[in-house]
């Protein structure tokens, strides 16, 4: 019966090996598309395209905002490209903050594994939903939308975030306004904030103009 | 040779009517859904559910930005139900300024119509794109980042923007900073503004807190 | 503190900038793919990217059609690509027609800026809805469905449309019907025209066979 | 160990029930949404909200156009709803024709099961696409195209059609243009055709105005 | 200028309340819908519909697979309708198994919190990719791969995953083959286990026929 | 009139061409995206790029199973790349089977064209749908649920199936389990058989470890 499985073989695989299509890694050594990267050959990969071990050490928190963002999308963790999801690891040390921001691509769900974090956003509606949240607890971040985690505890806190895009982006609204080249005036004009507020500002986040 | 032609519309007709979805105007009476409203009865529907005059009128530019947006999304225009697509007038008095802001739900593109118009936007990676529109350009805003509209000549200045979705949502940076009830503490916190900065704007935007 | 603002531009700005794709501009040198085109290396971008300047222009109307339509779809807007958008400036002089047509790629949303328009769809349970449209009215052409824009008025009409894809496609009746080489035995048999209909038509429009 | 088992169902069904959408078999009777109907109650499916017999029959080809299409799409085969696909089944007596015709909300990919059909599409570039497709043959014609399939084989034709859509529509262009009661003087504005050819073809098909 | 300030409110507050669709919070107890449940009221939404506590409670793993996987899918959480995300909690005690089964409507990330976790996945081209995970290490499933989870450590197991969808769905392989009605004949045929074998694990199991 | 005519051609046609993306044939030679291959140059495709004869052959049935998956996916039929649809023909010789498997990427439709087949599918509920098959029936398999398809009739069967995906994918449950390197250990772990059962079948279809 050893033909017939032989057969089996050659007919059932040609067909699923021909047209497979269940993940891309990325080829981040190619240009990139809307949709993601090019994948890399499937004949190259191993398990190791598929795990990431970047998350398992605390990003370092001796800064401005006691706080470190690490993520694992498409450019850290290629293997999640073209895939909806990628993951980053949020460290606080006490009294740390991550800034209003958003994600322009995609939403985001928070899990807090040590310490006490308050998290909060504000919908179009410019209703405000925040609240303290405890190890185990998740929240979600609609797409888009301004949001914030403070380490509201006596210690260092620890979570986890998944995003719906494997490049959500990630744009700190106070690095937008006053760490880069916009014109102070244009600042001023946006934001109803005094040129004295800006330009503060701008000196401690490194702007200028 | 009437009941061939009878047939073929039976036959026909019966298939292409019975299994329409070409568009689905929104039926603003029931309960939202994640890709928009339920539709209105196909039979109950007139052209004027796909035209809509109210971007035709100036919106009122005596207040403090000097400026007014009007929307046509799916609520004011239940005609781009699930279309993704809709519209938005822009009109600004001289010194009018669409203060910074994101559309959390889609890309927009903006032609200016009279006028002259600064445009701009800032990217993930925190570089300023801006440049002074004038008749007839057009820009491109994508999906989710910062960006604003200030006249930047010396007559009022007109603006039609359209958005990759029915319902691209609006969040006005300044308004959802200052002018809700999201406590001054995390204002601060969130942001490196003095607490003084944040009361004064909450003031003047009428923001609680 | 100048080393811990250091250390947050160097965390932070690594993530942000290392995992951006907010957007996508054409490079129209590579091959597209179903996604729209590779994008340009984001280190070379300008503003001009995503301005663009071919809509301020009225199209050439002395036509047979009295008409123009000029596109910025990704080939002449690259900053488009990948974002879900795009627009084209439709000049209708006196008398001046857009041929009954689809965009088999996306939904339309028309503004009218400059004299009167009669506009309309066809549904595929084969309804019309059609309208006289003055200066600032808007209407919704939802994907694929044949429509037309007529100037109904005494002057000159221009419009803006905007598309719910970068490459909405374009597809005019009469050209895909004669002015290409469709045999006339097979125009003949899929549309009911005679030949001498469908021969004088191929002349005038320039079709063979 | 009957208890472990029976943990092991009480904690491993009631996650997987609980938050099953693997389908959504269309309930006609409630409001259409942009994503198709409301789902019918999953306690009250069978395996017959999966299957459809009506493509089984022939349709009845005793008319103008001596073909008959007849569609499984949502209308008639809930059980496709949201799931991207459906059928039809296209019978094509000698001599029968499919007249030019677009689908604006999906692709489709035709298989021919018995006799000779010509079919062919037409591209946006204005290049045309046709060839004589025999028994086993398939082809796809891409979404919202003008296409057509013609029976030129000298016995009755049989084909299934399959979409990438639930609800791909369908727009046959006589009909559009001559079966309604869209004005001539609409029809002969929009497509060169002269007023008497247009009040005759709306004489056959049934059109008024 | 308080007037002016009204002005600002009415006018741009209008606009974006009334067009909200940042989030659509489930209302359960209406009919799902191919894209998710209706939305609650917007008007009666708390931060609590943004936040889960249940996966801050360890799993009951006295079990048959000494092992539970706890959701916070739409079903158990809400907030994530229609945000394109989820989470669930694996508890894996000593010699626990998540067995092998799939998640036919989304993509997977697990981050592992505590212990050591063999897991792994199979494509279609029939690789298999498998590898032991520390605390820290993340791994990406792709969307409808078999894949497994097995505690290879000699504690307990603790991980968070997150899903491409708010309802992947899960199919436990020997739980669809063998804990339910499916005739074993059926079973036999298509898996080329002998009879007994089936009807051994279906015992086992809780299967019938 | 000439003159006019060549305007006509000049202005829309360039307006058309150049902004084309209808389709998208897959160029096999470049790297796969996560929406498909880059496109073939237009201007070098024919209609055979459109169309595919290899569905028209019979399978080999002569294999363990007795039936055979002949696909037209992207692979096979690049001119499916990017539109959202593919095909397959099933053959099952008398007694033949299709095994349990699933499609991690895309819904099936199956129609009978001769013979009769017993087909079903497993829901994440765990509920199992099945039914005997007759000519001309069709019947829905969902997103990556477990199905089957078995000749239950006294003569060979033909079936066609269509796909929302022109990359579907193909996992058949026994050769992902028993006809790769998935060491016996871990099968045993994640699926409840017995060692000596996994060897067996290990055995059978060509596994190892």
């Amino acid at each position: 019966m050893s033909i017939p499985i032989l057969l089996v073989f050659s007919l059932l695989f040609v067909a699923s090996t021909a047209s497979v299509q269940d993940f891309c890694v990325a080829d981040l050594s190619k240009s990139d598309t809307p949709s993601g990267f090019p994948c890399k050959d499937a004949k190259k990969l191993s398990v190791d395209d598929f795990v990431y071990s970047g998350l398992g050490v605390a990003g370092n928190t001796t800064n401005l905002i006691k706080a470190a963002v690490t993520p694992a999308f498409t450019a850290q963790f290629p293997g999640v490209n073209g895939l909806g999801i990628s993951m980053a690891r949020l460290d606080l040390a006490t009294g740390g903050v991550i800034p209003m921001h958003t994600h322009p691509g995609g939403s985001e769900v928070l899990v807090v594994i040590q310490g006490t974090i308050c998290a909060g956003f504000i919908s179009s509606a410019n209703s405000v939903y925040f609240k303290t949240l405890y190890k185990g607890d998740i929240m979600v971040f609609p797409q888009g939308l301004l949001h914030f985690q403070i380490n509201s505890g006596k210690g260092p806190a620890l979570a986890f975030v998944s995003f719906s895009s494997p490049v959500p982006g990630l744009q700190i609204t106070d690095f937008a306004l006053f760490a880069n080249d916009l014109p102070t005036e244009l600042v001023v004009a946006t934001t109803f904030l005094d040129a004295a507020v800006v330009k503060k500002l701008k000196g401690v986040l490194g702007g200028t103009n």
